[in-house]
């Protein structure tokens, strides 16, 4: 049948790329840089807090490439959080050299194509919860990307019946499991949150296996003929420690 | 028959979306920063003072991510009521850190696909005309979106009969009423106004409905072989009494 | 058969938009805006003589939204007269806090696609050179766009025979003589001078008859399969005396 | 067979737009004001020089409308002359106010689908020579555009037979020839030097020549089913000795 | 089979490319101008080390147009080493005067369609890895642009078997071998890296010789039907020892 499959969603995310504003940050003065790094510090042992609580996670690269300098991955249990963390980030001393670079509002999803199992509902499992609202890895590469399921007439996935898309997300995510231990991949719902329908984030040990599945998968019927892809943006990790390392001028 | 329906038209519309300059807002002085509050609040009551008197309504909220800080939606009889709004604001004090960000033109749309009950004109009920000029929800979150009909060789919304078109959007219709008591739509119509057809605006108390519904949507044949979308906006509201510690430094 | 249909054509076209500056403006001193409101009334007076002259048209009106603040649409006999008047604006001291917004070339167009009546050319009747070269109406509300016609596979323009062409321009008129008192036309062509194919300007005296006339006639064959619709851009008329009110800070 | 035509290559072109930051330049002084009027007068004569040595030819229009104020096109037999006089021009004292509006690369090109007459290679003759090596018309307008030719599934002209796209071409040329003396035409091709594939420079006595051209062979089956079109700019001629009026505040 | 055709991949690559801020360049003094000049040699003469260790490779080249004004190649074994370089570069003097203004991220990649031959594994032959981290050449011309391949309905390269594809690709590489001493190519990967899927960087000693090579190879029917192009680049060679008089004002 046609029809919209359930959705299990966890923590609302935010993904939060901004540009350093390098001519602004040499013309401060020492005291002022300092200031900055020590506050930035401070919010990120808050939300290292909050992540130690198991209220929510968050994750800091940079970014390769001219489209930002940084990119935050937030998760919280509630949208209110998150605009709550921008604003507190545009109010600190290091944002006034912080350029809003590009954003993603979004949920984390699991989809519930197969049918419950001994009629327990998987969202009620621990497993499943613990998927709803992960801890994200700190591993030392990230890749983040926006996605849609094409709607052409000749190609349209919200016309295909719901045991046909099941199936070819299931062959698809076999392509996924075979990345096992080198790709940690997290998708966040973005259907009226945001300007495409997924966004994908990705994390890994080796930048080289964010090709390597990417790649692969696209020969997955479900992406040749119903993906499509927006930007992406590949970074590596910035443990709080390198903060005002890579910040020193 | 391929025709036009006709529609029933009530306040016009103005969406008004900016980006505060957080950097320009910190510099200022504390004299200048409560200025700008106080004649903002100003603003505020005058508008509320609008409401009241049933001439019009309106809403704020703070968006989510970078595409702007905060949404206005006004409604007002005239166009040039909503010139005047947004020519104050620009002329306020806290105008000068408010940059334009993004705005929607559109009236408040009912559409007549059904026949008249009884010979009466649906446009003269009393519940139409409330629909027509509504006094906008205050709930927690807002989302706006605006949409097309697709107008494609194969899939051309505005080459199907009027009936057709009136049966595909009745079945859309009872996808929405589930929803009842959970999200408020309001639609708007821009066709020779603004640069999409249609304007939705969505109420929730909670961000995941609009997820949900958007979604279930978008499997209805109407959606899915003839929607077009574009931006989406999410935001949390901001009640009058927050404003202040919204822009505290 | 396919072939280009013959063109009149009378007064070229100037649409320039422009967004206020404000925080400019309200920094500038109140003689430095007097001096900038003085000078550009100078201008407008010029320009109503050049209209009283019958040697062009203009109109000024005030956009809805963020698209832009204002918009000139200016109609002279030549090209260099259009450059004139936007390099003495750009000149002007208001020209300093008119950032461009938008701007569009076009040319005042009527087609030959009927025949000529009793072998009179019909380019040389009074009513023609008045149509080609018109005193712009002061309505109260103005909405611009610009259009294509459909290029595609399947469904091409420029592929018709011309009395077909001819046929499907015939019934669309029929639309839009329904709205003859209420919404006044003006076809400008654009091929060759801007981005789009022809620019539509409507004037009205109220605004929703722009969504009634676009909407109707967005189901005649001629848009529903050949129509390609750019930005569009409303406004509320700026009469001369209501300037300096408009700009007082 | 499907193959590429050969093509025969001349000077080396590059189509440069820029906007007059005004503001900027009525807030320098009046020396500085003259000293780049000078300065830009100084690297005209010395282009004209080169021109007048056939080394290259250049001209200079002011754009109508606001995507540029105005237009350069040079013409060099390497693209090393290309960058100097754009990095002079970058340099000079003019330059501070001139902003990037647009430019494109490319190179004057001719196609030689026809066979070589008795056995002589077209590229030899002093004719083709003057055409791929053209000192520039001074007419009194410009219009400036750049084309690619379709390629997709059911219309591609890159899977046509090389004599059916000559014939298409030898078609399109007869319509080109009816406007010999009102308008003239320039090629460069920028496959793999810039992002259409070609680019086309008319100059007209009239501009209207140009909306006539370019309707009438919109609708030659090269254009109609092969032809995509980008942004148009048009132009006035401005001489030299009317430089530093243009200027004058 | 349709599957996915196993890579080789060497160094990662970072095409930076940046536009001058003439203007602030020509504010600072002399010495500023001094000390960003001998910052920036030393940064080169430290990537000429690298490239002498053979742990990387690196060209600048000047941009013709406006798009950019310089642009960097860099391939290094990490992207960490990449996001270094650009964070020096940012940090350094005559960063202060590079505006960003387009970036690439991918990695050298080589395809295994052939069948290993006698059972070697190609990718541990010297020449694959000399091909896999190459020296870049220093020649006269650079041209660099993005490129996909087609996904559509009725034209879709990721639903072709592996051998036709292999097939295709063979072909297009007749064409390519062509120009050999005429034009050198390096190919990069960036599916899952950046928003295009491969990017291709030329080199020439004559600029004529890209538009000869990516004309002809359109034709190819890997490019006519399955080939989607971005931005091309274009731009000549600039050696360490003509910075300073590229720089001087």
């Amino acid at each position: 049948m046609v029809e919209a499959v359930e959705t299990m969603d966890g923590w609302y995310s935010l993904h939060d790329l901004r540009t350093i504003d390098w001519t602004a940050w040499k013309l401060a003065s020492v005291e002022e840089r300092e200031e900055a790094i020590a506050g930035f510090e401070k919010l990120l042992t808050k939300w290292d807090a909050v992540e130690e609580e198991k209220n929510g996670s968050h994750v800091l690269y940079k970014i390769v490439g001219q489209k930002a300098d940084l990119i935050f991955m937030f998760l919280r249990p509630t949208m209110e959080e998150l605009n709550d963390i921008e604003t507190e980030l545009n109010k600190s001393k290091l944002g006034e050299f912080l350029l809003p670079a590009h954003s993603y509002v979004s949920v984390v999803e699991l989809s519930k194509y197969r049918p419950a199992k001994d009629g327990i509902d998987p969202e009620t499992l621990p497993e499943t919860q613990a998927r709803l609202k992960p801890i994200l890895p700190k591993w030392e590469h990230i890749c983040f990307y926006p996605m849609d399921r094409r709607r052409e007439a000749e190609e349209n996935w919200y016309t295909l019946e719901k045991d046909v898309r099941g199936k070819l997300l299931y062959d698809h995510s076999k392509t996924g499991r075979k990345y096992a231990g080198k790709v940690k991949q997290i998708i966040t719902g973005s259907i009226g949150l945001d300007d495409w329908e997924w966004g994908v984030t990705l994390f890994a040990h080796e930048p080289l296996q964010f090709k390597k599945i990417v790649y692969e998968m696209r020969f997955d019927e479900v992406s040749s003929r119903y993906g499509e892809f927006g930007e992406f943006f590949v970074g590596n990790h910035l443990p709080n420690e390198s903060v005002a390392s890579y910040l020193k001028i």
